[in-house]
């Protein structure tokens, strides 16, 4: 079987040169080129890439995509910095190469990504919903954007559901003790020495409670679904916003 | 909006009791009948019962079950000892009165059926696998019967996705360190004074970690399975095997 | 051996009931007396009790410790209310009688005592502490009182010895997000439905993590510390205000 | 104030690179030497060296804390293999030099050494105890070294109070699902992608469970426990064994 020919864009930052040696290693995959900032993007057709992995920057990633999907070749995104108006223009570019896949992932591990479809899914059979997000003391946010998606996430679905008001019978709390409300999800945010990116949604109902938890220990977490990424993106024409569509839930 | 007619058979026991009382608390349920050893089936009958709440004995289920069908009487069914013999006869009443559901649970607690979901979802995309049980020290067997459900549906799981066998460099090990061996997944059984029934599912990728763990503290967390079912059961022709069936995971 | 002759007072009460069977189970003591609201504390010296375990109200007790201490009779206190005013006037009964014992606790779960005596070991060896209790949704009062008690006693003991303030760098928050600020520590209240009363001490340096857990699952947990108290107590003149002093933690 | 004169034997490992960083940006020391293998042992009393730490090898360690006793160089060990033979030999040597202190240490992360230390205390008041340890599965051995220190050092606090067997009504049994058994504490491994090196010791009682949990997630945790040991042994002259009696656990 041949195998997929990948090149890498911003391999030279922290999370591209961990993705360069992914793709070196995957036994179905070659690894074609690695382009860094002043690299010329025509080396993508001379290396006959049939998909690119883009880590770069808001500031390059427009102008790359453009080239790649100009050119028919697939791309896995984990740039941020997605605007409506950004993905109306990619969206254009797509309807003129409509075999060419891209997916943008806001988050490339497999677990935050389950423990938000864990949540979301399970969110409207609990009556109390709760997130609790730990991280290192150095993290500028409180919540962290993972815990406000995932609450949003789960209010949105207690929204459609139809799901009662959670419970709390709270009437006298020092400030903050309850944890911050993001769309009515309490949120808690621990900034201890020693952790990395930690998250625990609690669920609760009469006499039981689910938990589910994601600890991130390092970014080489982010690898696994990079190349599940890419080896979907090629079979999958037009834009995909957000890796859980590449999983098989069932 | 009329209420569901509904009757609870083996209705003096612990669980058929709670039963009782969370059919009358419904809003949308009226309690029609309250059926236990020795009462008639007939009073379902005169009663109007729409549903039924089956949670009696092995020996009662089959003649409960029987009348129930031939009378149109849509049965949501707690009692175990399911057998493929049982079943096939369920199933031919069922052919014979085509309205008519049945739901068959082997676990009413929400919480325990969508962990097991969850993990054999999330089993394939991990590179290890690991289940540790944990209950009140009066318990007979170990590991608990759903810890080994558990195990048996995360390792079918990963048979059909291919997964490869899990990393181990264990050399040296003391008798029963590494646990028992479910389908070549490790379950480990902890008994401690103090805890009810609790299950924990681990699961490590390179760089991150995903533990689903559910708490269960007391059997009052049957409760919401059970209306649930007894909500969808009446339009849901035939046998449904499993309360995730009735879960909308979407 | 002889046994312990032990009364209850405030026996019709959910904890003093509780008292009463767990003394009664106790193979080495004996149930002189179970007095409620009314009875005459005379019975007390009629049923020659050497020791009283004190469940009754901040109304009560006063009056019930100045008897038990005129008549030699040692006490384990549970009831609530104590003011520098009252343990000034029980201490000048106790000079009075210097053979008789008293021991005052606020908390007779030995795992509560536990947590607060670890984590105030530990706090200042590590850079950061956090607390988060968790409580069913009916709870009142947030955070709960243990877990403010927890940081009071983690802060003094980290001021103590001169232990730096927590790093955290947080620019950005939601309202709330970093907890209550207790004394300097972060404390953060969840409230579920399924749960009773848990709390975590979460301590975190370079490199590592240890983390303190109660779970309190039932009443019955004070039951071991009552009896343990009121072992230790009639071999201990004088007033004793907390259970950890009878603890040997060596 | 004067600085301590700190040197690092062994400075050319993983763990004696370390320790040079971390003398070196401790304030209250100063870092004089840092010795590999081949350099001569008389740099240490050239550079005034006052404390030394030894991160070397069994096989150099003995000619090392000779030479350190011999000019009254206090020692902090890291280094493993200790003998009852080799510590009658260390200490006939401290015997002849009265004012010098060496500190072994098989554990210098405190988040360890306190777990142990908390285990020990609190096992005689549980009625079961149970230990989990989980570990990536590149690890060699099960149940880890610690692990079964920690099972050896609870049973041996729980034979000191006369603590009952614990309950365990198990009949059926999978082969290891109840873990391996250390002096009577069942001790269960986990082994996960993901996951370094952590440990839970579980304590149950009646009502209540508490539970210590350390998570070790890089070898810098043993920094502030070399740090700690260093300024500490300069003042605590003859052998010591074990960070704990460092310690200030009130």
């Amino acid at each position: 079987m041949s195998k997929l020919r990948v090149a890498v864009l911003g391999a030279k930052g922290r999370i591209g040169a961990e993705a360069v040696r992914a793709v070196e290693a995957a036994d179905d995959m070659e690894l074609v080129a690695a382009l860094g900032r002043g690299d010329r993007l025509e080396t993508l057709v001379d290396s006959g890439a049939q998909a690119v992995v883009e880590l770069t920057t808001p500031a390059s990633v427009m102008g790359n995509l453009d080239f790649c999907v100009r050119h028919g070749i697939h791309a896995v995104v984990g740039t941020t910095g997605w605007t409506d108006e950004r993905l109306a223009r990619l969206t254009a570019w797509l309807d003129g190469s409509p075999e060419t896949g891209v997916l943008i992932a806001p988050n490339f591990s497999i677990g935050a990504v389950l423990t938000m479809r864990f949540a979301e899914q399970a969110a409207r059979y609990f009556e109390s919903v709760e997130v609790v997000e730990l991280h290192h003391p150095g993290k500028a946010d409180a919540p962290s954007g993972t815990a406000t998606r995932t609450a949003q996430l789960i209010a949105a679905a207690r929204a459609r559901a139809g799901t009662a008001p959670q419970p709390d019978a709270t009437v006298t709390a020092l400030d903050g003790a309850r944890g911050a409300d993001v769309d009515g999800i309490p949120v808690h945010s621990v900034r201890l020495r020693g952790l990395l990116a930690h998250q625990e949604v609690l669920l609760g109902a009469e006499g039981e409670t689910l938990t589910i938890r994601h600890d991130s220990l390092h970014h080489s977490s982010f690898m696994p679904g990079i190349l599940l990424g890419t080896r979907r993106v090629v079979t999958t024409p037009g834009l995909t916003f957000g890796l859980e569509h590449f999983l098989d839930l069932n």
